[in-house]
């Protein structure tokens, strides 16, 4: 019934290029869902925008009006995604975003006629 | 205490390229969470990757393993965010995906100094 369909097994490869497996799937979906989240959306834009590309963990607390476990807990996802890099510095963690990741995640989604994967 | 950031208050800036407002990070953020699953994703992936870039809901619960219902329950979350478009015809609902929108997200993830939103 259903149609024959190529099957893609690497992380990156574009969305909409051929059906993605289990395991292909499972990965973009879990970066995905990282961003799944305004908190998560808004903390990535911040760090991005800040002087240099990075932020310090202690002030991200105040654009985003929530507590500093509350971020932390945002951070620690969107680090286990990959999304961002932590580097811990005396009493703070400071933060910035891995641009080739996001690139590579924009790359899944773009047409299979123009993939702009990253691989740094 | 925090730095002083732009705000970008449009639904599909590049997401590092400025602080993002709360409403623009909530509309992201629900694109993201439509993707945020590993059976929406193959389910993307199926449907771009099927002759004509269309799929009959009948055609994609063979493929997930999945029943009809839960496939259809996918397909209406990916609907609601604009991922992809339904159309009935006769018993059927056909399904492609709106590679505008899978675009104009991929521009959200690129450094600002490319942004590839697609206006369609």
């Amino acid at each position: 019934m259903a149609a024959s369909l190529p099957l893609v097994d690497t992380c990156c490869s574009p969305l909409t290029e051929g059906a993605l497996d289990d395991a292909a799937a499972s990965t973009l979906a879990a970066k995905f869902k990282a961003l799944a989240d305004p908190a998560r959306v808004r903390l990535v834009s911040i760090i991005a925008a800040a002087d240099g590309g990075e932020a310090c963990v202690c002030d991200l607390t105040e654009p985003l009006g929530l507590s500093q476990p509350t971020v932390s807990h945002h951070m620690k996802l969107l680090a286990a995604a990959g999304l961002v890099a932590r580097e811990q510095r005396g009493r703070w963690a400071y933060y910035r975003v891995v641009q080739d990741e996001l690139t590579s995640l924009a790359g899944v989604l773009r047409s299979g006629a123009a993939p702009s994967v990253n691989n740094g």
